[in-house]
């Protein structure tokens, strides 16, 4: 196959996921993020990467916006939310987060393949991307042609963006009022 | 808006984008990732992150992979690859890069909207996503409704994991043959 | 020799540079710390893993610090402060910094070995750490066994613990007040 | 005080803790070092920083190393050492990663205060820095008047820095051979 018959093959699969997510739980995630004092995200490997796109708009649009383990990020307090990207919704590392954020109080959001996990009963909401990678068997979900976690991966990623949508509209902001909060030091 | 109707949407703009990357220059950029000794990958804020998935990605395929600016990352040789994704093609810091990469005589490929610039001026090959932000006005590229570089950004991210595949059909790798490679440490 | 051997020779090195740091424009640079709005780090390599260490504590403090580069920094002001560390004061990437901080009347400091320097020239206060690699060869600085930077580098950590100190001196703090800060989710 | 006076405490301070490590158990950790496949360096906040500036001097020697939870960091095996540096020696994350190391059966350094704690358990070699925090208060060890980790975390980077020099002497290796495998991009 070439690059632009796989474009097919991956775009429909983000069709499948992308269509199957629940409307109304990603409006309570909005609202919470508007509402929260401040915003922690977290996610391990690739899924951290698309976490740490969703946290850099945060800022844009001048929220107050943290990634857990980066250097200048605070202590986190019960008027604030934790969003967690896992696909397993058990990654090690994120069970510890999630367990702490908890006994402090704070609320928790996890975007998720998988409802049925630690960190999923710990969530005040949690978001259900139907994708699954070639090895796993989740029934109802989405068969993917592509490696590992990728579909998963592609599909938080585009989804985080739409949130940041939806909190734009919610706001009124535009492109133009986010370009000026910008990093100008690159 | 719902979150259903902007991934109709943001779909869309991502057909319009991927179908549109050419398959020749796609073919010959796996073709130097196959016979390079190492892969150097660099991006800046959100396209960087889109980076670090695919370098990790090769690291699964047992590539020799660094992200410029980390830890460990060595000196490049001659004989290595620098990718760049850069929307505009004119980053500061990545335009640096790309200086001291032809210097040594490492072979350059650029993933970009704009295929006029300083680093598509230094690449031995320019991957074209035809993709705008709403500020920007390219001749002959998708407007997105989307806030700054995300189309760009989101674009990078599902042809650079197409990249992958392409590869792996090449070496004739499956997912399986990637898991037994993924950090263990997490 | 053995590490205790080592030791010696290295802490003598150490008294060498610490002895000789400016002591009016330390107190300068505590007083900018203090009454700027936000605080902005930067620096290259292994310079840049001590920059860190400078941040978090300015953040355990309750001071709105950030690292230049990573996620969630926004864009710098004028009512705000760039502190730079670079042994050589001409590092590409923290020059291109300074011009940036510059043109927008943000403040700069340079905590540097080389006070004759592109950066230096920018700079609102520059502190001077007369170490000098082996390679090196900077008159009336104290030459060292140690490899590359590391003189400076060790130089440059231990001087920003001190101001970190000098700064809680100034404001009543005590360690216990910082604990409170310090980051739960890890 | 000033920083002149500051910086006669501290480096007392550091005085005490550097010659009070072990000359075995150090030459113990540089031939593992030396005979190990890979070298796999983790750390939590502060200490991390410290970690990150020893994994980038063993790449500059040419030895293949790697941070615990960067981009490119591949699993570990049974052939490669694991070094952890942690005050405490509990920290939650490294607990975990000294346990999936243990059960591949790869090597453990733990450089730390806490001789009786988990990863102490766990590890082969166990490097003590007697150093401690205002906070805490542990039989044996000096007390210092500097916030929170900061003696543990100086005396360590010095103490790695001093690990390199001892791996240099063993490997007639000079700072010139080094700054040949400096990273060119930067």
């Amino acid at each position: 196959m070439n690059n632009q018959e796989y474009a097919n093959i991956v775009l429909k699969e983000l069709e499948h996921t992308l269509s199957n997510i629940d409307i109304d739980k990603t409006n309570a995630f909005v609202e919470l993020l508007n509402t929260s004092n401040a915003i922690f995200s977290c996610g391990a490997g690739r899924s951290g990467f698309m976490v740490k796109g969703f946290a850099m708009r945060l800022m844009h649009m001048g929220k107050t916006s943290y990634v857990v383990g980066e250097t200048c990020t605070p202590n986190i307090t019960k008027d604030d939310v934790l969003v967690i990207c896992s696909g397993s919704g058990k990654t090690a590392s994120l069970v510890n987060y999630a367990n702490k954020a908890k006994e402090i109080g704070a609320k928790i959001v996890l975007v998720t393949i998988n409802v049925n996990s630690t960190i999923a009963d710990m969530a005040d909401i949690v978001i259900e991307i139907p994708a699954v990678s070639p090895k796993s068997d989740v029934q109802g979900s989405v068969k993917s042609i592509q490696p590992m976690g990728s579909l998963f991966e592609q599909s938080e990623g585009i989804y985080l963006d739409i949130v940041i949508m939806l909190l734009m509209e919610k706001l009124g902001y535009s492109s133009d009022t986010m370009f000026t909060r910008h990093a100008n030091l690159e």
